[in-house]
Parts: structure tokens; sequence; C-alpha cells
């Protein structure tokens, strides 16, 4: 029999099918809506922003998301345009950002245009590479140190095997570390415009099997060692750097911190040490010396379907200022920048979209330049974002902006 | 002259006025198709699908974006039922995760099943409170000590200035840390539904001028002092709690870890141990010993209009299990978990039809409920990615998840 | 058979007896000699200078040290006069101070002089109070929840046990943290002159019989469960303190930075932050935002008798340094000073000399006050070190001291 | 006019010179008493043990220590034998230990008991550096990425200069870390029996004029910038290594815990979970993952003349546990061991006596060899001391002890 949406929605709420099994009697979009009304009735809620949505599950399920019901929309804006100088963004751009927080665009853009006044920010990237770092578990100390000897020896090998799974992903180096008989190679791999867990995680897994079959002697526990480390703060990553690690400057002219910020070069210094070193060491906001990268980097990420879980490690930062004679000068490190214009939710239509204003939608020429492009223009995002707060508060207009916008704050 | 969406375009295009001024020109949602318009002739890119949006930006201005071009659409799925044994969610809940990363939600759902099978989690929220930690400079430490021993003897004044601000908001204590001549207050507040910290922000504002007008010789440097911490995982909130420390735990019997699962309780347990304890440990993932928390919470904050950068905080904890005769039990602590049913962005339409799936969309009865009972459900939630994630890995089927799914990885 | 010397020595070399068994068949000092002879027969080595000591065995054996031979001799040097504006310690304070690693005592010195020339340190402890936490092991978080509750609600009760084992010990707190099943509960005390480790132990495991007998649900599983945190440095420590915190500041006017310290004082506030700050927070030198707290530290406690484990935790703390107009501001924040003037190796004739040179030897009147009268010096003394060694990095001096001294670095 | 001791102590008391003048006008070591007798005065103490001494002050000035007024005298007492199974400390050893905290030897002698009769420990070496790591300021990142490139394309001068300093160091690699305009050059070296310190330091600091001299846009602030890191914790040494990396097992047989522990092998893998681990996060002890190694190396370093403020990072590390079926596997990972068998105080007169019991004075045939003997026994006898007090902790003795022995506990 065929069957309908509606006898669908009959069986789920019978219990003769589970919600997941919907995909197995209706066409993609259809099951989508099944599912729907059968989340409806089973709890009593009604639904129809959900279901408004131009997403097609169908291109969705099997790649994205699983289970889908429809989608949830949020507010996508634009801070801008802000002047980037770096080896792939040149030039003036425009940056979507998607959050719920009022204040927060608005806030990056008083920034962008006070850097974009100063010339612009200046941009590096010092570091790129995707890690996984499966963990083994050998009998002794003995073993471990032939394993060590032996994924040295064998690093070649290791490599071909990696590499044999994907066409685009490089290994480029092991790195070895040590606990009793536990040990972690922690892979890192280029993956040119891909963020890369994927290709990393496939690759790692071939390894995995080559060592246990060839060495024999170290079994892997579990491909993700936690050395990787993914969708975590580390200092692993901090130090070596996971996906882009990333440092823009620029140097603000005493006029435009008077006019563009209304603030004064010395009391944003002191805020920088007080609030982001003293406070953050006080704290122990480890890696994170900054006032608020999390907010731009969310919502960039949000706004071009980056995995929002990496907003954890990709956070991670310093703010460094200095008071010169010309004006400020202020730099963000990003350690961990991991970000892709291909694969995973940059393919959905508002996403792509949303990357395709900044010019860094999909595959590169040569490929990887679109990722780097891309990590320059949210570094360069980010240092305008720091800038602004530090101004807003050391000029106490905090308080302000929460009485004119009735909105939550943005520290 | 009355203004048309073509004629604001033309003015931006020619430099006259700039992105967010086009808001005084046309009535909200005509400003919001020009900017779109306008990003689109100034880009060369084609932005239909993020003016596909029924969010109405008349509503969404001076309170949750600025300089708004439409919106971005991510796919949301739902996991569940899952039993819940909390204090305040009690029952079987569908949990709402929107995410770009396919396997997520069917990870989730298979370790709600388990969960459900085993008698659902057991959960306990032990602090409830948001931070907002202002840095004060002090000439020196005589001053200091004199200045610890006024905020003692003002509490109370303290306190009423803080709850004069707010009909909802009630302040719990005033933690003081210090360096040098740097003092921090630490104030913490219950915020009732609300995430809070708009609130706590507005209050402690008031709290700074009131000190520096009475006490005199502490100057209020920032009012975020990045001692509360905010949108970055810090060991004082680890240690004290933000938000709310929640605790989920279940007892999974030997036969559903070897149905449901397919896994064994030994090596689930050394997983766990190898992987998030040693791993965590050698890698200094410091306030996460887990195997993916910031994969649910993100998905769960994403779908219900949370702040999603404080993901950051929201996922820090440990995962612990021990193995037990009758089966694996397993908890997970959230230390600083950081959640709200009204107010941010729980009003917009899809984030609040998300809420309405868990019943806890608005203020609950009495004020406080409703977010403690969402706080267990995504505890729950968590513990079921936990379990399902740990077996998987035990069981190697990662490899086996992206070769049928053609996926990016889920850990 | 009345024993001598020689026929013991033979019953070890034989293996009749062990070497800690010596100590039933001599008199202490000879049980001392026999075991050192028995050594150097076992192990072809001369020890003439470990056998000369004025050491008394029977007044160690059983209070300091077991299986003794003899002594290990450091030697002691003096640092200062060193002006100190205390609370407790009034006046100018020559520093004792033991180590082999040239030139660091030459560094307090130089230091010291230019803090004297500066009027002084100026000295505050705000905090005093030491730590146990052991480790309760429940069956589950419903008991966790009931367990909390129960302390909180038998505070009276715990502190009464813990206080009946001592005349001087006062509980003053207890701080309870979860971790899923996991519940620490840290007591703090006030332990008078003494450093106080021996009486929080004792006191707390009455405190656990008790718990365990009454509350029936929690297993004390250890006496210590690192919370303390003892002989580790820790955040707990840093946040709350354990021992004493003190912070001492000294402005060093222009003219002393030009003439006795040869540097200036931009530059030495500029290796401060870029040493000590960003290199502690690229480092991961996570309490010790210092350039050599532990050298001082380590040579004062050595020389007074206090528990060289504990130079781990005590060395913690924040060099903090702003450029005035009339010179350096400069203030030390130790957070874990864990010092005593009474107990442990405070007793032995060198070490108990050594804290006379300073006034400190024994009980306080009121107790106590010896104890924070010697608290403030070292901080004083740390200053010093800190001043010192900032400058000579700023000089360069580094090498130049090397090669006029021969000797290892005190970086 | 000849000087005697007198009429120099008259003139220190009447201020005429300063204390470290006395050098200027007596020999050695009637200096050494002339400062004593004049501290007396000065500060009204007597100190006849201090002045009890076989130090020579001839021997010690210039190289060890400055204002010099005798010596501190420890207790020296031994455990063991332990039996070692290493690459380079194959044997039995008796491990001296200085200390004045009761009990603590005798744990180190129950453990070492344990481990013998177990058939000892096994022990790997797996890094062998002394690193110095200067920091750098340039003006911009364009100038960073530049000297970060010129960095590794001048490796082998920047080698060839460093090791002209010194006839055994080896620079092994330079690892450089980035923070906005600030670089860290991590300076690795192999020094050989020494600990290193000070070879490091001189040269690197030629490295560094030579950088400043032929780069030109890189100035070297401070010659340590902290990520070295000396006399800190830091995660940088944890996760590279510093001094050495030293890795101790055993499996100790269910009849031994059972007679010679009298305790449990589940029991003491709980507590090691329990509190090590669990604690240890809970109260973030970040890179200690151990009961007491604290205690184990103190006691050796003041025994053998190592830097005691390199117990600091020396202390860090893991120990880790497994229950099997045969008995209790066990290890001790020590990230950050820095010892020497030559320079420092390792040459005055008990301290080398104390290392000659070991077999490890002076230099090695061929050199290294010494020091990393030395490790592996250090290495063996913190594994005694971390196997005995788990033991202890899991048989609740540690209460029983004190009543004993009326000392201070040893955790």
């Amino acid at each position: 029999m065929q069957e309908t949406i509606d006898s669908v929605v009959e069986k789920v709420i019978k219990g003769e099918i589970q919600l997941h099994e919907i995909d197995n009697f209706l066409e993609a979009n259809a099951a989508m809506v099944a599912r729907r009304l059968a989340i409806e009735r089973l709890t009593g809620s009604s639904l129809p922003s959900i279901g408004s949505t131009i997403l097609d599950y169908a291109e969705i399920k099997n790649r994205n998301a699983e289970n889908v019901i429809g989608a949830v929309q949020v507010p996508l804006g634009i801070a801008g345009p802000i002047k980037v100088n770096g080896d792939y963004a040149k030039g003036d751009f425009y940056v979507p950002l998607a959050t719920t927080e009022g204040a927060l665009i608005a806030s990056v853009n008083r920034g962008a245009k006070a850097v974009t006044l100063s010339g612009g920010t200046r941009v590096k990237i010092i570091f790129d590479g995707m890690t996984r770092a499966p963990v083994f578990k050998l009998d002794n100390i003995i073993d471990v140190a032939e394993f060590l000897n032996w994924v040295k020896s064998h690093y070649d090998e290791l490599k071909r095997i990696a590499e044999s799974t994907s066409s685009h992903g490089k290994l480029i180096s092991i790195e070895p570390y040590v606990l009793g008989n536990n040990v972690w190679l922690r892979l890192v791999y280029e993956t040119g415009d891909a963020m890369g867990m994927n290709m990393a995680t496939i690759a790692t897994e071939k390894v995995c099997e080559y060592i246990e079959d060839n060495f024999g002697k170290a079994r892997c526990l579990a491909v993700s060692g936690n050395m990787c480390s993914d969708k975590k703060q580390s200092i692993v990553n901090s130090l070596h750097g996971r996906g882009k690690t990333v440092i823009a400057e620029a140097l603000i002219p005493n006029n435009v911190i008077k006019t563009t910020l209304k603030s004064d070069k010395e009391l944003i210094h002191e805020v920088n040490l007080r609030k982001n070193w003293a406070g953050g060491a006080r704290a122990g906001t480890f890696f994170q010396y900054n006032a608020h990268f999390a907010n731009i980097i969310a919502a960039v990420f949000l706004a071009t379907g980056q995995d929002m879980a990496q907003v954890v490690e990709s956070s991670s930062g310093y703010t460094w200022t200095e008071v010169r004679n010309e004006g400020l000068y202020i730099s963000v490190t990003l350690t961990s920048l991991e970000v892709g214009t291909i694969g995973g939710g940059t393919r959905l239509p508002t996403q792509r979209e949303a990357l395709s204003i900044m010019g860094v939608y999909g595959s590169g020429n040569p490929p990887g330049t679109n990722a780097k492009k891309f990590a320059e223009i949210i570094a360069s995002a980010v240092l305008a974002g720091e800038l602004n707060l530090l101004s807003a508060l050391a000029n106490k207009e905090l308080g302000k902006a929460h009485l004119k916008l009735g909105r939550a704050a943005k520290v």
C-alpha cells in the first residue's frame, strides 16, 4: 500500500514506526513534513515557522542532518566594509554575521569603520593544518619506546596510506605524545579549502588499521584520543595550532581613536591589560586572553555553515595592544581557526550565499586559497570587534547601549 | 521626498548613506530588502535564499540584530524521546537539534534510545547563578584591603542597588578576587527563566557607579573584567559554576549495552579513561574531560535561540563512567550551562517553537522553573550523546558512519 | 648479647636486618653511624662529609626523618637588609637564603637595596588558611544532593569534631565541589604559627569518620582528594588561597631605578609584560606570571625548615608593574604561601637559628603573628628578587653575571 | 692596616661597609665568620649551629652562593634498595633523601620494597633536552613572518653560534612560538651530564646577539621569555619535555600487594582515579595528576645538590594504574625532570657523596649517561612513593602514621 503523509503520521503516533523510519516510507520532503506533524501531535506544539523553509531535505539527509522537521531561521546582518591587507584577502569586505544578540553587529561595524579609516588590517596565516589524534594502548613502556621508533621509521608508509584515502588531503606531520603506556599520534593534514575534519578522520582510520596490522603491539582504542583536540579548547591546539593560526594587526591613528571610537589609547590599553590579561590570568581563561572573540566567531560561523561546535576552540586567542606615539597598535592572534569554504554546511543555500558575499564560496584556485582568504577576513572582523568592545568598555558605553537597545550584553 | 527601496539602494551604492542608515529611510522590512539588494550590487552576489525568510525585521531591530539582510536557515532535526527523571523535567522529551553536521542527530538519537530503555536519566541542578565581574583599579594595596572590607560591610546596600534595576534579578553573592592593586567583584545573580547576562550587566553597572561614588578609591575600569567569565572557558566558571551546574546520570544495563549500543561496558569505560581523561590531561583540554559535549550544546542552543558564543563555556564538563555488575554507570557534569527560555533569541518564531516542543517556552511558574527544566533536558541529551559516541568509538563505528553517510566526523 | 656498631653493620651486610631495623639495636646516634657505615660498604662509597653533622638523630627520628645516615649541608647566605612595612613585620630585615645556585643571593640583595632606598615594601595578607580536601564516593547524584545539604546543615557539628583534635586549629569553612558522584569537601583551617598540614589532616580524618558514621552514604576514599591541593599548583589554590595569600608592593623612584638598578622603568615594564605575561600565557605557566618567585621561595624555605615540596604551590603568583610619573610601581601577589614558625623542620638547630635572624622563631604572641610576620618578609624578598631580575634582563646583564661568576643561570 | 674579623665586624655594625663587601677585606672563611658575627650582632640572634659547617667558603663564593654565613643542615636518610631495570641504571639502588618531614623516607622505603619484590621498575627516557626561550619584539607581523622564515633558513648558522660557547652543549632544535608581534624561540640543547641551564643561557645569549646583528628587525627583550619554562610548571614543558621525560612502570603481583602493601588493587586504582585524576581535574592541578611526586623529587634534589627551585616543574607528571589479573600495573610519567651529576650544587661535599651512593657523581662515560642513570633511579623512587601513598590512602593508614610518629602529613 502507498503511504501518505497522514498514514505515516498515524503510524508514528501509534508507535508502529520510529521518527527516523519515516524516511523509509515517504519521499524526503514529504517525510520532513510528516515528521513535523508527528512531533506537533506528540508534543502538543504548533510548528508552522519551523516548517516554513526553503531547505530541500532531499539534499540534506545523509549529508547534513537526520530526523529533520524543518529549519531554524536566524537573522543575518552585515558588518563592514572592512579593509583587509592579507596575502589572500585584499580589499574591502562585507562580513555576514548571524546572531540573535542585539548590538553585536553594530559593534563589529563600528570597529570595522575605525579599522578601515586606519588603512585596514594586516593579516598573516602562520600555520594551516587539520589534526586527528588516535590514542593507542600498549602493554608496557618497552613497547612504547619501540612504537615511537617504528612510527618515525615508517613515516613515508604512513603518509602514503593516509593520502590514499583522499585526493586533496596531505599528511604533513605526526607528533607523538606519551603518558605511561598510552601513545597519541597527532596527525596533521593539509585539507585545501575544506575544514577537513572528515578527511582527517577517514585518513587516520586507515593509518590506525595499518599500525594495528603491521606494528602489532599497539591497539587503537579510539580514532580520536582528544589530543586532536576537536570541539574543545586545549593547549596543544593553542601551542601548535589547529585549522589556521592567523594574526591580524592594525595601527589606529590618534584621530580615528578620538573621532570614530571617541576613546583614549592609554585607556583602551589599560582595559586590555587589566581585563583581558590580568582578569584572564586570575579567572583561568587559559587560551583566551581576549574580550569577545567568541561573539564574532560564532556569528560568522553560523552565517557561513561552519561547524558550530568548533566555535569552542576557534575562539581561542590573544589580544595584544601597545600605546605608540602615532596611535594604538592592536593585534589579535587566533590560534585555532577551523574554517572551510566547501563541504559541511557551506553547501546549504543561505550559507553558500553568505560565503559568496565575501567571494569565498567553494574551491579556491589553487585549492586552499579560498579558505585562507576567508580566515583572513574573519581575523580582521575579530580585530574590529575587539577594538570596538575595548573602546566601549573604556568609555563606559555598555550601559548606554543596553538602555538604548534594550538587549543582551555583548561582553 | 518619499524614498523607495530603489532610491535608497542607489544612495548606498553612491556612498551617500551607510548600510545602517537605511533604517532611517524605510520601514523595517523594506529596509531589510534594500540592504540586501545593496549588498548584492556592492559584492556582485545573488542572495535570494537569504532573502526568503519569515523573519519580521520590525521585531528584530533594536532587539536581536542590526544591519539585517535576511536570515540563515539551518536544518532542525529531532532526537528522542529521551526519558528524564529530573526535579523539573519529568517524562519523555523530544529534543530539537539544529546542525549541518551529518550523523550528530542520529548519534544523540541512539543514545537517547539506550538511556530511555535504561529507565532514563536522573538529573540534579546544584548551582544556578549568572555572573558579572567588573575589574576595579586601586592605587595601592592598602586601599585594596580597605575596599575588601568595605564591600563586605556594605553588602546589603550593594544588593539593594543591584536589585533596584530589575524585578526578577536577585543578587546572591559577591566574590572578591585580587591581583596586586586590581580587584574583581564577581557578582552572582539569580535571573529566573532568563539567561540573565543583560540583567546582570545592568545591575552591575549600577553597583559600579555606587562604589565609585561612595567608596571613592576604586575606579571601575570595565564592567566585565573577564572573571565573569563570559564566552570563555575558565576555571572560575568550572569551580563555581555560571548559569546552571547540572549533573545527569544513568545506569545502562548490560542487555541495553549489548542490544542497543552493541558494545561492551569495560571497553566504553576504557575509552572514557584513555581518551577523555588521559587524552584531556595530555592535551590540556582543561575543563572539558568529555568526548563531544560541544556538539549537543551547539545544536540545542542553535535550535532554541540561545547565545551561540556561550557554547564555549556551556560545553565545559566531565564525563565519568564506572563498570558495575549490573551495567555501565555514566554521568555528565556540566559546570556552566547558560540557558534561558525568555529573552534574547528565544522569542524568534522558529526558536520559540523549538522550545515549545519541550514545553519550556517563556516564563515558568514559578519563575525559573522553565529554564531549569530546559537545563535538565539538555544535560540528559548530552549524556545520550556521550554514551553513544563512546560506544561508537569502542566499536570502531566511526569509519562506517562516514562511509555510509559521506559526512563530516562527529568527534 | 649487646650489639655494637660493627656487629650491627655486619648484620645489615649479611642481610639479617634491614636498614631501618638498625634503630632497634642501637641508640639513635650510634644507629645513624652504623647505617652510614653499612651504606658505605653496600655501595662502595665514602661518606665522611654526610657524617659530619651537628644533628642529633635522637631528636629527629619519629619526627623529621627515618633511616638517617647524617646530613646534607647547604650554604646559607644573607640578603638585606630589606625595609618592610607590613602589619606584622615592621622594620629592616635580613633574609637567610640557602642555595647552591650562584648569583641568586646577590640578586635578591641588590633588589632589597633598591626597595629599601625606595622606602620599603608595603605588605598585606588577605587570606590565611590551611586546607585538606577528602574525596567522598557516593552511589548516585541523588545521594550527592542530599550530602551537600547534610554537610551544610551539620556544619557546627563538623566544626566541633574537627576542632576537638587540636588546641590551636580552627575550622573556618567547608567548600564542597562535585564531579558526578564524587564530592570533595575542602576544609579550611586556621592553624596559628604552624604551617598546619598535619593539624589539618588529623582534624579532617576525624571529620571523615564522623561523616561515614553519621551520614552513611558517603565513603571517604582518600583523606586527601587533591583538591587541597598539597604540593601541586592548582587553580583552586590560586583562586582561594592556601596557606597565606600575601601581596607586597613598592614604588621605586626614578632615581633609584637609575642609580641602583641602572635600568629604565619603561623597559622593566615591557619585560614584565612580554616575558611574564605574554610568555606565561603562551607557555601555559598558568598560576605563575612571574620571573622567578620559585628561586626566592626555595632558598628561604630551605634556610628555615619549611616543607620543600611545598615550594611548588608556594611559588605561584603574579608580578604586576605600572609605569608612573614618579617611578615604577611593582607588586607581587603570592596566592599560596605555606609557611610556619613552629613544627616540622623549624625546630632543627640551623633552621631555628635562621628563623631567629628574622625574629620569627616559635609561637607568636598572639599565636599566628610570627607566621604572618614571616610571610610578609618572604613576600618582600620575592618582590626584591623580581625587581632585580626584571632589571637585569632589561639591562642584558645576565650574560655578564655568568661570565663573572661562572655559574648557573638564575632565571 | 691588616683587618681582623673583629675589625671588619665593627665596620659592618657602624655601617661603613656592607655585608657583601666583607669579602674584600678577609680571606673567604674568615669573611664567612665575620659576616655571621655581624648578623648575630645586628639581629640579636645566636647562630652557632649555622656556623658549624664543613663547607669551605673559598670553594663556594663566585660559584654557589654569596654573602654566606654558614650552612643549613638537613637530615639525610636512605630508602631502598630499589631494583631498577633501566637502560642506564641496572640493579639495586639506595636512594638518598634529605627532608624534615617525618614518614616520607619510610613511605618511599616501603614502596621500594614492594617494587623490588615485584622484580623492579622498568624505565625509559623518551626525551632529553634543556631549553632556553628568549622573547623577541618585532614591529609588526610582516616582520614576524619574515623572521620565522629567516630562523628556519639560518638554522645551521644559529647552531654553530650556539655550540661555539661550550664543548658539550649541542643545539638540537629551535621551536618558534608567536603572539602578535612577539616571537619566542625555544632552543633545545643536549647538555650531557649537566642540568644545563647555565650552558643553555650562555649559548642562547650568543644566538640572540647574532640575531639582533644579522636579522636586524627583532629585538631580544629578555634571554628568558618564560617559554623555557624555568622554575615554573608549564604546558609547553609538559607537552615537549624539559630536562628529561622519564617513564617508570612496574607490575605489582597480587601477593605483594597483599603482604607488603596490605592493600587491594581495585581500591588503589580507584583512589588513583578519584583522587589524582578526578581531583586533579576538579582542582586544576593541571600537569600534576599524581599524589606526591613533589615529595620525592624535593628530597632527592636536596640530597644531591640539584636546583631546588626546579622542584616546581620537575614534579610535574602523571600516575597511571591498571587492574590486571596478575596484579596492579602502575606507571609514572615525569615530563620535565631536570637533573645533573656535574655542576651547580653537585660538587659540594655532602651532595657529592649522596650522588656517589647511587654511583652517579660526575661525568658519565660516555657523557650524559650518569645523568640518565640518575633520572632513571629518581623515576623509580617516585613510582615507589606513589605506590605506597596510594596504598596507604586506600588503607586509611595516614592517621595511624601521624599518631604513631607525631609528624606532618605526607600528602
